[in-house]
């Protein structure tokens, strides 16, 4: 049996779809009004989830508070109220696309629980457009 | 890792529950109201999602607007304000279910998409009632 | 001060938007794809509310299990799974709009209710698209 | 290939996190305002999936509506407008976490279904966090 | 013109819907299994709504993270994860319905702001029932 | 009686919360991490209501289709994956609160729709915060 409990938080953001090893003409062409320089934004809503074994003691996979903290330290104070290009070394290179933000959100999950957790990212970036990234 | 993207639309459709091969009778003690020969209809959510790669260039697994061309071109362009038992040859013979259409808009993208991207339907009939189909 | 007790419910039905006293062709050129003499049809989101005093021995303006009967027996039972357009005589004149089916409503649910409520509806035909009608 | 059908349900309940071999100041501490010893509630939003194949002559995998009258007699009537940890035995002596509460009606549901059924649970304790709990 | 600001915020609590002067008898015919006299619970969803002018130096009708703060201190901290019934004088006499809820909240929140703000509570008990109260 | 036909719509954008006369520290004073210099976002859902007499023609208070059309070239196309403070002349001089960009839209529907109509906007910042402007 597999069991896995899942906690949703949301963040706001700016950004813009951007190659850095592109013209801007070319990233236009690519990302369209996604890529215009003077950033547009979103609110993220974030589902972060963890497969484990259930505690017997406290009945629980993982206790979500606990890991709302863990989501609050690691991952929503560093791209809440944030422009994710200008503020992120880490979306200085790589694009801020979801796929990228759920990679980058799930090391920061991944680097925080037991090894023995499988996580699972899902985030969405609008009401119609979301990634799962997961092991 | 695993990487998916999906988008959501919606299409509004009538129809009816309905085996060609049995009688009227047959057809409402097995379906009920949803058999009414005069058609009921709902609004149908759809997700669909693709799992594959993520491209170093752009940051995607897919671009999600070119998926909803993908989408409006072969499935809401197909079903969306129509009679799915009347307007659709593919239901003439097959039972309009959930599971049934979410088949086929599943064969629709498979055939528009890379044979690498793993294809999942996710099909909401109504706000308590959904079908997931994928490979 | 001003306390208003509202109940939420579903029903799907088929219909086309049809001027009688047109040609298809009329109202093809008017109500579009939702003219479709072969009909669409919607999961409609119903809402109706009722202003009134708070009753001071139930702590209620209306007991919303009573309401919800009066909605299953008065609405949901006269629409749901229909055609509206073919199954009802009052859309067989009228144009089964969301604002006539809205005052289609509140007639049913104001007969059925003490007269010093005031009773308002809201009903989406769509996600998208609703419809407020009161008093 | 892959069909599964879902229903969504819900019901209200009272409930402690509360582990019995625990002293209250124990229970407080790991579980903190949710061990109140007076209880507070929830709304849960219930997912029940069935993973099969689709049978030809229906176009189902399950049928819904029969779903729904198993989840009604083995699940809601059990669980709803109750006190769980007072009111269902397998609650005295098991902390009614989300976890423990997805387990306990996945063993409903897998009693009343085909064995070849592979059933998923998805329990929302709030909007904010859920459980998956399959085989 | 006018404009208004508004707040969405949660809370979780147990309650029965009990009139003090009745007996158990009566509060079961009347009330069902909503006077099960070992509670039921619900997720609570709250808005507050204020219409006012808006400040020509902030934007704001009023700014929202202080009004979340005023919710939070003068009524998340009074009702969530609390027994209605067993914790809160107030409905030790009055009735916990929606209704009565809803004018406990409004008379906290009214207190806390000017009074030239009109103040509106929209309070949902579940998915399918809410309350208005307002001035 | 009053018939009211309501359409919702959604935009992504960019902004930062700025009171031009005054200095970055008085404007994060008052505005926190929304006045952040170098922007954050949101995904703006947007309903727009028109109050007016039913057309016994088409049953229509207004053609939602075309409501959905002004909102588009007259709303969405000047905000739409567009940075307000920037692109936007009306908001280099005016905070773009949700207060104002309702303002700003209310006038860009009126300016549209035959006098008679009662234009009404609701304006959803986050899932938790929204402004409501009327006549």
């Amino acid at each position: 049996m597999k069991t896995t409990a899942c906690r949703i938080s949301h963040f706001n953001a700016a950004h813009r779809l951007y190659n850095v090893s592109w013209t801007d003409e070319e990233n236009l062409k690519v990302f369209g009004k996604c890529s215009n320089p003077l950033f547009h934004g979103h609110n993220y809503k974030l589902v972060v989830c963890l497969e484990g074994e259930v505690d017997p003691k406290t009945g629980f996979v993982y206790d979500l508070a606990k890991l709302q903290k863990i989501i609050d330290n690691h991952v929503i104070s560093l791209l809440d109220h944030k422009n994710l290009n200008l503020e992120l070394d880490y979306f200085k290179e790589t694009n801020p696309t979801t796929e990228n933000i759920s990679k980058f959100i799930w090391n920061k999950i991944k680097n925080q629980v037991n090894e023995n957790y499988k996580v699972k990212i899902v985030l969405y970036e609008t009401e119609k457009n979301f990634v799962e990234y997961s092991e």
